[in-house]
Order: structure tokens, then sequence, then C-alpha cells
């Protein structure tokens, strides 16, 4: 079985090691196709205006693990891949394991989830993995969860996008499904003045997760378990479709 | 009424000027915050890590119009706006006008359609707007549709997100709903050699309209209708939740 492995810290951070070599020790060919830098919160970017740079990542820690940094984005990555790098699509696209969660809203910003659904969108089967901690590198208890789920679920039923989150640093209290939640952020934008006496702003932000569904993945991750949440690509809101209907606008009839 | 009004062909494109004209003229105090050069498919993108700078667009067409110009992504010009520039909501986001259209999957890469998402998940009305050209920059009925639209609803029942595609130079049949499509595109990555003997890509690739289905807001184009597809940001899969919970992932209960 193949395996695609992206992110989007960049190709060498340690969440994506740690994952690439898990998955090359349990067996599995694994070519990694991964940003040449941290490309943090690059939604579902794509690089159309100027050309991409890719480039053998010769320093990666199993040279039986072939390795790519790339000079896009998480998706341009697995793009690149699917089209350009691999002569046969993978059997599976896992993305991570990246340093903080991606939880609830997060997913329409993270690069990491970006990179699993361009693998969905190409009928892929697809992992996005992150850990709910930015400051605790503890990668393996995520790493084996990837490594055990594929060897229960090789093949799917039909492809899935799953997001999955793992805590950190706290005795993992088992495996759940949830929906996404939604999360807020206390907008903060830091504004200062260069030396030159120029305005400039930082996005800066809390997350205020009190809101959260009591069901949600946020509340399950903060509960202490990995979350597994499948994510769809239909966006059409049918609900708001039939109010427009009744706006007068007719429903489209080929 | 105060319309907030970003794009990601940057600030002075000719589709948003049209746009910010024809709203101003319709009676709206208008506030432009859009990216200082083109951000195509930039996605959901937001800068994290280096500032943001933003600046009066001193050029701007009318002086009354208040516009800025800013560094960073359509997503981040409408935080930067929300959580920065103005002191109170807008009562509607309006994005574009788009040169090319943003029918189907292509929602997911477009910037256009990122500035309205966002001004929608902070709960405000929005619209993208896009017409279905990109050679033919006839943007006065577009435009006229929106200040038609916003005059018969100023306020919606509930926030909502509407995305909007004009065909170009064709006789406009009507306006209708109708669900998004999946646009798939044969990727070709053109690969050259520079200068100094190495390797770069290009994304190409074509779309295939072929596989659209036939109520899709991408026929519906096609036959030469504006199309508004309502979207919402509910990413979970419901059917793949019941599949998880069938292996033995139960789901979570608080």
């Amino acid at each position: 079985m193949h395996i695609l492995v992206s992110n989007d810290d960049g190709v060498y951070a340690p969440g994506i090691v740690c994952l690439a070599q898990a998955l090359f020790r349990a067996g599995y060919r694994v070519t990694v196709v991964s940003p040449d830098r941290e490309r943090s919160a690059t939604g579902h970017g794509l690089t159309l205006h100027k050309p991409l740079r890719v480039e053998p990542a010769s320093l990666y820690y199993d040279s039986q693990i072939s390795a790519w940094a790339c000079s896009g984005t998480p998706a341009d990555c697995v793009k690149l891949a699917l089209d350009g790098l691999l002569s046969s699509p993978p059997d599976w696209v896992v993305s991570g394991i990246n340093q903080g969660s991606n939880l609830g809203t997060d997913v329409f910003y993270s690069g990491t989830v970006a990179a699993a659904l361009e693998g969905f969108l190409n009928g892929i089967p697809s992992m996005a993995v992150s850990l709910t901690s930015f400051t605790l590198p503890e990668f393996d208890p995520a790493a084996q969860f990837v490594c055990d789920w594929l060897a229960q679920h090789p093949r799917l039923p039909q492809p899935m996008m799953l997001n999955v989150n793992v805590p950190a640093n706290t005795t993992i209290r088992g495996v759940v499904t949830a929906p996404l939640g939604v999360r807020r952020y206390i907008e903060s934008f830091d504004k200062r003045v260069d030396p030159r006496g120029k305005t400039y702003y930082w996005i800066a932000g809390e997350v205020v997760d009190s809101e959260a569904a009591p069901d949600s993945d946020i509340a399950a991750a903060q509960a202490g378990y990995i979350t597994m949440t499948p994510l769809h690509i239909n966006l059409t809101a049918t609900a708001d479709m039939a109010w427009l209907q009744n706006q007068a606008v007719a429903r489209f009839e080929p």
C-alpha cells in the first residue's frame, strides 16, 4: 500500500518526520511531498501565478522514504504529487502530524486539512492528523494511531476524508467520532508602528471554545479523546435554496 | 446600509471598481478593503507569520468610497475590516466582481468566495459575485444584478452566503438557484527547465465540465443563467459518521 504524506508545517517538521517514519516501519511504501517551509493557515490556496519548484528532500531521515520539498502550498504539493510526480495514485493521502489542533471551523483555514482535502477531491481516501497542543511535541501516539487505523481499515467502502485530532500529554481516553463544532476567535489585530512611522498589523486572536456544542469535536478533544470527523465537500445550503425559491428565484431545470 | 466590498483580483481591478461605484451610486455606504495585488486562488488562506500592511487606496475613483489596499489575502482583508478598520459590522459583505467563474468545486480554491465566506463565518450576510468569462470584462450587468438584489432583499431572515455567477456576453436568460456541481480539471503540470538547468512546474489544467450534473450551477451558467447558490459551512459528513460508528468508533457523548 502506497501512502502520500504531506503537511503544512514543512517537509522537515518533526510531526511529518515522525509520521513518515512510523508508516515506513509499519511496512507501507511512503512518498512525502510537502512545503519547503512552514505554510500554516494557507487554506486551500494554489500557486497559479508563479512556477513551483520541487527538490528531493535529501536530508530525509530514512533514505527509503521518497521525500520532496515543494515551494508551493499544501494543496499544491498534493496536486503536484498526484498529477506530476507519482506514476499512479496513492492508496491514501495522510497529512500531518500538525502541531496544534484543527477542530471545528479551523478546517477552513488549515493547510493540513487542505492537503488531505485535495486528495479527497481527487477521489483518494484521506486523513488530516493534528496534535491538540502547540507546545508538547509528543507525536508518537498520533503516529501509532494512524498506523493502527490503516492496519484495520486499509480500504474504505468509498473514499472518505477523515479529520483527526489527537490529544497531547494526557492519558488518551479513547477514540470517538464527533461533528465539527464552531470555533470562535476573539480577533484582536495588534496594531503597531514600524521604525519609519508606518502602521502594520498582526493577526492575533484567542480561541473561545465556550460556545462549542457539547457533543462537538472541540468538546471531545477537550475531554481527552482522539476525535475522528469525516468531512464532505457538498457546500450547497439546501434550506437556503428553498428560501430563494420562495423569493421567486426558480430552481434551474435543464 | 453599509456594504463591505472585497475581492481577490486586487483593489484596482475593474470588477471591484465597477461594483463599488454601482453600490455607491445606488445610495449605499461603501467601504472597500481588498488585496493590494492579485491574490487569485489563495483559498481561505490567512497571513499569520508576517504583519499586514494596509494603506488608503487614494487613487480610488470616487473619493466618497472609503478604500483600503491590504498586503494580505482576501480572507485577511475581511478579517481586518471587521476586527480592525470598521467601527461597527457592515450589513453585507460583497466580494467581486471576479473575472472568471467560481462554480462547483472552484469554491474551495477561490479567494473571491473566501472573502465572502469570511464575512459569513462572522455572521454577516455575504455574497461572492463572479463573471463567467476571463476575456470579456462586461461587469455592468453583474453590478446591476447585485444592486437590484440588495434593493429587494436588504435584510435576510438569517445570514446567508450566496455564491453568484453572472454570464458575460450573452443575453442573460434569467436568475436561477442551483446546487454546486463538481468541476473536474485535467491537471497538466507544465514541466520546464530554467536557464540554469533546474526544473520548475506551472500548474496548468483545463476544466472538463462534461461530468457536471445536469441541474448544477455549472450547467445553469452554461445555459446562460445568473446562478445563485447558497453555501453552508457544516462540513461534517453525517453518513460517514454512521459508518465510523459501525466500525466501533463511538459517537462522543459528553
